[in-house]
């Protein structure tokens, strides 16, 4: 079952669709022990060899899975099947750890019949702690066990602090044939700009070198991705991957491709729809927050500034209370180092103007708090000093953020 | 009462000293009906003109009272007298606050019989209000009546949602003759680099030409007040100003002074100890926190990190929990965009070390819980990479915080 989606292209969302919805992918997901009862181990995996593109965290301390991953990548910029398992992060883990890692994915290519260098390992969870390997050995033995697939599986296996899976698929056409796009993804804490602990796997059946899939994925992943965050902590863990086996047979997509802009908008709502999926189940989050900045002297400036006011605990804190205090996101566009020219910002909650060039601007009270109680909030800043303008994703900051956090490790 | 204070300097702690324990100055507060019952106004006043220097936000959004007080300092880089109300910010409040704050200092100046750019306003509270000018004006026609007198009202007046008042005079020898330093601060929310929702005033009877003192103090903020945070938003009404009216009768302070690094610590001394009174009394605070990063290419550097690992929500929520979750310590030196080798960090809590060159290193839990039990925490940070030191200060992530910010306007 399909619905019609209206957007400048035209693209359909698979009802139900996930990263197996393209041709060609199986996935999986099981309990190997390494949480108490949730699903900790999941993978999926192409039947044919994929090009691949990936975008990795900016820590400095970037956790033994994602080196041994990216050197996959480096190979051939082909992958065929990503495993990763939840509860532990296998970070700052030294020489152990990388071994572990290694070993993760030399028994995962091994159990599936595919060349090493075409097997991804990511992990997600506590930094520190080794991987208990006995358990993944065992979980390895089980990945051909027909009764442990299932899309579903796999998206609930990666999770941690998460509420809720997060998957989608799009179709859209390409050369008169049918390409599908999927997306699996988790995140919920450390959720800030350039990755986070979140993990992003996308699965397309399309024909595209991976070298235009890279630039793609590294353009759409500076709107999307790194336009979200939860509470400003860059994990070191986060990846972004992206497999395209080329089963829908179109003709190899570039920037040439007459079609190639219908292509990159499908992978843009597929990724801009995962981010967003991850800054709503924030955690503790009771709202998404969307942040329109139009009227910056770039784009760039824009993006910063809108990630400036989705970034800021007072903002966030306000939201959470349905608290119209536009001072303080006026605050947060002021201290955000754009240049700014306070005397033509004005500020709208959803429609609600509360401030116009610099200065207040009546509104109702009542009216703006049951604006903000609802689900989705919008806040829009016109700076009026040019044509940039970005867009970011967050959430409100509660009580419960605070409960989840001064508890998670013990 | 005088106690001795160990430090590289003889400086002594005047008990219960503040803003007038230098000679030559006098403080007062009243209610004038801003806020509901607590003090909302307040001002102190030199005898003489006296050499003054201030800091002031960086935010874009510099409210009405800041613009004034520039103005009067800029004329002759003297002041002698400072007003100061609570409640209503002045900011984003057009060209009616800008008119509003100079009718505030030119009534102040009238009232005391001071020159009007000897005179400087300050506001602080909420963002696009405009102050009650008739409830000023009553204010300023009950400033010479003796009832109103004590710096513990003045204290109290430039609060708002902090718990306590902040208060603290030093002495010291300069030329064999008695130089005291007091100072007052207010802080809470919007706390955050380059000022925030912070006012500090510093008064002194040491002589010292502007020039001088304005460079002390630039150099000192930005090991002290630049260096806290609460929340990581920074105000539009923030500064630091400081007045020195000579009285003390020693040789006019210059670098080349042979006692001038003993004046230097001494303000560096208030100056501190305001910054982490502000810290430990952050809104929802239960904890100060002081993070010491060593090691780093260079002390920049290094405060750097500090401010990245003291402004991390999952560190701050981690230390309310008393959970030594040291991950999300390393997870923020990572990200802090400063060059840093992952193998050589080590990580202190207190005397326990958490982390060796970048591995785990044991520790027994329960031993690091009751450490963080504690009022005062310290993290510490070993970068092994160079000489570099730095220091910040800051407070834990409380449900109080989200509480107070979630309705603080409504």
């Amino acid at each position: 079952m399909k619905t019609k989606e209206v957007t400048p292209h035209t693209l359909e969302i698979v009802q139900g669709g996930s990263i197996t919805s393209p041709k060609g992918y199986k996935a999986g997901g099981l309990h190997c022990g390494i949480r108490k009862k949730k699903l900790d181990f999941g993978w999926f995996v192409s039947e044919v060899p994929a090009s691949a593109a990936g975008v990795y965290t900016t820590n400095s301390f970037q956790a033994a899975p994602l080196k041994v991953t990216q050197e996959s990548v480096a190979k051939e910029n082909k992958l065929q099947a990503v495993v990763c398992n939840s509860g532990i992060a296998n970070a700052c883990t030294g020489e152990q750890g990388l071994q572990d890692a290694y070993d993760m994915r030399k028994l995962f290519a091994e159990v599936l019949g595919v060349e090493e260098h075409l097997a991804a390992v990511a992990s997600t969870g506590l930094i520190g702690e080794l991987l208990p390997m006995e358990k993944i050995h065992g979980a390895m033995a089980e990945i051909n066990d027909e009764k442990h697939g299932g899309s579903e599986k796999f998206e609930s296996a990666i999770l941690t602090t998460d509420t809720k899976e997060k998957g989608i698929a799009i179709q859209l056409k390409i050369d008169g044939k049918t390409v599908t796009i999927g997306g699996a993804a988790k995140g919920s804490g450390m959720i800030n700009p350039n990755m986070a602990t979140m993990l992003s796997f996308i699965t397309t059946d399309a024909n595209i070198p991976s070298e235009h899939l890279s630039q793609a994925l590294k353009d759409i992943t500076n709107q999307s991705f790194n336009m979200i965050t939860v509470d400003g902590d860059t994990s070191t863990n986060d990846m972004v991957l992206v497999l395209a086996n080329g089963l829908a047979e179109n003709e190899a997509l570039s920037p040439e491709h007459k079609e190639w802009d219908q292509f990159y908008q499908g992978l843009r709502y597929v990724c801009e729809h995962l981010a967003k999926e991850i800054a709503r189940d924030g955690e503790g989050a009771t709202k998404l927050v969307e942040v329109t900045v139009e009227g910056a002297t770039t784009d760039q400036s824009a993006q910063k500034i809108a990630k400036s006011i989705i970034s800021s605990n007072l903002v966030k804190t306000a939201i959470h209370g349905a608290d119209a205090n536009w001072g303080r996101i006026i605050t947060a566009i002021g201290y955000s180092g754009e240049p700014i020219n306070p005397d033509k910002v004005s500020i709208y909650l959803g429609e609600i103007k509360v401030v116009e060039e610099g200065v207040p601007h009546p509104f109702n009270e009542e009216q703006a708090k049951d604006y903000l109680l609802q689900e989705n909030v919008a806040i829009h800043a016109q700076l009026g000093d040019g044509n940039g303008k970005g867009i970011a994703w967050g959430c409100d900051l509660s009580y419960e953020y605070v409960r989840i956090n001064a508890s998670y490790r013990t």
